[in-house]
């Protein structure tokens, strides 16, 4: 076990988990992400039109499910949950494929993300 | 700040960091991961032959660290550690997309991992 740190925060017109789509590119809008000032540097080299995948940490999530029926369908078989993307997991790791819009100071906008209003950032990485 | 659960660890005869390659596809071996007991049922619906994402936590990073220089090149550019896939992070969660050879209770085998021998797993992802 070790900690996780959390590096900014989702602002998003998405504010309950019944509104969220289950995949970032079945209607979820775009959003501002403000990362925490002590982390600001590490954005350097980030550019506006580039491909990144944030991780979030899914903080509403239930960390002790081990199986599921996938995209919450009651006649689908059950899956471990480790053979689907469900957000119920020991670790909640949301992790989303999206474009970089803008970046402002300690502010980037993202084009899409399926997570609810204020749920933690945890890592960005580049694509490639 | 919230936890992070270790579910598995990997067994590699990558021993040390400097042995290991920086991408999965630059000559990595294929190794075997121990999921822990309390996850096998998680497992259930992955099989052999189907591509996952792995994720893991590179126990030995510096957390600390904000910007480096991309693929160890003392000649390149300094970048924000979010615009490289820099082990050294806030939170150093290592992503690997690998194949799934074998799956056996709790031990599966993936095609190649890049990470030293005893890094801790944190989630196992199918590819969508």
């Amino acid at each position: 076990m070790d900690s996780i740190k959390f590096i900014g925060e989702v602002q998003s017109t998405l504010k309950e988990i019944e509104e969220c789509p289950l995949q970032e590119d079945e209607g979820a809008p775009s959003v501002t992400i403000r990362i925490y000032d002590a982390y600001q540097t590490a954005l350097s080299g980030l550019a506006a039109g580039s491909s990144i995948i944030l991780f979030t940490w899914l903080h509403r999530a239930k960390r002790d499910t081990l199986t599921t029926k996938p995209r919450n369908n009651p006649k689908a078989g059950t899956l471990g949950i480790f053979a689907t993307r469900s957000p119920d997991r020991p670790n909640p790791i949301g992790m989303h494929q999206v474009k970089l819009i803008k970046i402002e100071g300690c502010l980037i906008t993202v084009s899409q993300l399926e997570v609810v209003d204020g749920t933690p950032l945890i890592d960005i990485k580049p694509v490639i």
